[in-house]
């Protein structure tokens, strides 16, 4: 087993230099060839995708769960209109992101080069297949696949048919590497291959990447979780607040960006409080207060230790009135997970100051905590979303999976 | 012990809220407070400096060893210089490093941030302790001082004098630490706090940063080495070629960016090679060198695979004479540290296909490899040279020393 992961670790890593040398167009070319397999195949994609919903309903997945797994025709058109998005992006590799001359005539060039071999961990959705397929061809990065044993069918049809339409064009051996099967020995096998592949991207629940995060050699780029903010100020306008509560929170409550728990200043919470509970409760939200907001709502609940902390991903808010910017921010400071937090305010100094002291990857001013995502930033797509501070904040799209290396051109010149 | 470590370290974690809100214009006037200081205690500092050269002198440390420790009137003067050079540096924090403006009229910023706490941990010079201050200070991020043992009196008395002056100028308690004494148990401690520290740089020897790197449960951005090669091609310029050799092997030969091995093009080794030879060997330069380098050049001794991927950081050079390009950029990917290569051609093509193919951080033309460095690519000083691929490649100034944070401006946008 082990021998045939380095094997395949090793095709990866031999890829790289290829790859990393393709040019625009190559690339390009493969891409809109991989989207038309994946229309010209749908039928095989439907037919493989229907043993892993068949399975996920044997094993009693949740109906939200297999609605995410399944996958049906206008699914398969938009993975279809992703890969030929990601090839209508500018080519993130070769981009010179600084030039410096120097007093003795050296020419310092900062250039974008990709990064090398790229492992995703993922779970459930199928179309994170694609996507990351695309984004890593894109910026000439080897990647190795390791999606989640529920959608295994479905990720290996795609797979399948991918990367024979990019071989075809001439996309070479390595560039793609999948792994099926595999239990957390395999897992904690590839992660000790620090010689062979440059970075980890996990995606997925918290307990996958924490096991992840902690037997990883190889660098890894992540978000635990998202324990999401919105910050209703003394000077926010009362419409602006809720839609955004109401958005943040009821959108889609199963996302990372979602909102999980609502501070309000203390000389708006009257006014404001009463209004948003009824809009969330007529959306199925349910509430857990802090006593404040317990003695100006009838029927919440008492909010725990916990429920600061945690990640619902479901219609569950948390509640808590603040004394002032300063408790508000102290608040996400405790809890938060540094993922994106956001203020409805009017004022625009409070603002900036929300904005400077919040250590949050994404901070947001009156408008939704939804909007952080790689599409909603124009990225065109994301490989994930990261709190870590090295490397890449936010969301991960094309310019993030590359580094870059100095040339420096000379004419004679030595060191004094 | 470990109750202690913990405390510093929360020290400093503590402080970097208020470290990274900090204005441009305090940061430098602590800056030049700390120059000062460093003035004003010449004689204290010295004088604390003698007990570390007194103990080097009794351990029996080389020659070079002690030079490097010694501090004396100019290399203080020195410290103090480069102090109020970063201070007239540009403040890396709160650069709008890009600006989106989408359709539904949200303003995206991309705004630079502290990246949090910096361990650091090194050996010897203790103009280190100073420069690392100071680029943690205006980069508004709280470091810990690891410094070696050998300079342990000489860095206390900096760490002293200099944060006593920063402290005056109302630089906040933690923003800088110092770790003196400590044994391997100690620094395994540290390098697991990674819920209080976020980057660890170590620099010293190739043993140091494998241990630092092997045990790390926190970010590391390191080289391990400097295996640098120069690369002179069938079309490089002979006068270049023999200027450029002897700066990157004998100019300062004990240094990371110094060349370790010469490749030659096999039609230009006859003509290049007895010339340079006799040029390295009256600088006092050992040769050892491939079948056909002893061929051409009498008294040259056989270089073993060994050779090859030694860092000899010393006045030895191993030579071999390659076919053609691509045998060249094979020895150096096979057998080089990707920390900083050259190559000697007047064929811009060639010149072109050696930077696109080496996967070095930095990639030389026609000058020496001896300018990989911060002060000389013009970034003021440089808190180390990484030769990964996350984060910072190449010398690490102030800009390498920040992350960024995604502001979010609306006007009650939510997401559809």
């Amino acid at each position: 087993m082990k021998n045939n992961l380095l094997k395949t670790a090793l095709r990866a890593r031999h890829a790289a230099p290829a790859l990393s040398l393709l040019g625009t167009a190559a690339k390009n070319r493969a891409l809109l060839a991989m989207a038309r397999a994946v229309r010209a195949e749908n039928d095989y994609l439907v037919s493989e995708n229907k043993k892993d919903v068949a399975a996920a309903r044997r094993k009693g997945l949740t109906q939200g769960l297999v609605h995410r797994l399944r996958l049906d025709e206008e699914k398969i058109a938009g993975i279809a209109d992703s890969l030929e998005r990601v090839a209508g992006l500018p080519d993130p590799v070769g981009r010179i992101l600084e030039t410096r001359k120097r007093p003795n005539g050296l020419v310092i060039k900062k250039v974008s080069v990709p990064i090398g071999v790229i492992l995703i961990i993922y779970e459930s959705r199928p179309n994170v297949t694609a996507d990351c397929m695309a984004l890593c061809l894109k910026s000439g990065n080897p990647v190795i696949l390791k999606g989640g044993s529920e959608a295994i069918s479905s990720n290996r049809a795609l797979y399948r048919v991918l990367s024979a339409a990019a071989r075809k064009k001439g996309i070479p051996e390595g560039a793609f590497e999948f792994i099926g099967t595999g239990d957390r020995g395999a897992l904690k096998f590839l992660l000790g291959l620090n010689q062979v592949i440059d970075l980890v991207i996990p995606r997925g629940g918290e307990g996958l990447i924490r096991r992840v995060a902690a037997v990883s050699k190889i660098p890894v780029i992540k978000h635990f979780k998202g324990v999401c903010h919105v910050y209703v100020d003394k000077d926010a306008d009362p419409g602006k607040s809720e839609d955004i509560v109401l958005n943040a929170k009821a959108q889609n409550p199963a996302v990372c960006n979602a909102m999980e728990t609502l501070l309000v200043h203390e000389s708006v919470a009257k006014k404001f409080l009463p209004g948003i509970s009824g809009l969330l409760r007529e959306k199925g939200v349910e509430l857990r207060g802090c006593e404040k907001t317990r003695a100006i709502v009838p029927g919440v609940r008492p909010a725990s230790e916990e429920d600061w902390g945690a990640e619902y991903l479901d219609l569950i808010l948390s509640i808590r009135v603040v004394k002032d910017l300063e408790a508000a921010v102290g608040h996400i400071e405790k809890y938060g997970s540094r993922h994106s937090d956001a203020i409805v305010t009017e004022n625009k100094k409070t603002a900036e100051a929300f904005t400077g002291a919040v250590d949050s990857a994404c901070v947001f001013v009156n408008c939704s905590t939804r909007f952080n995502d790689g599409g909603e930033f124009g990225m065109g797509a994301e490989m994930g979303i990261s709190t870590d501070k090295l490397h890449a904040r936010g969301p991960m799209g094309l310019e993030e999976l590359t580094s870059y290396k100095y040339v420096v051109l000379g004419n004679g010149q030595i060191r004094q």
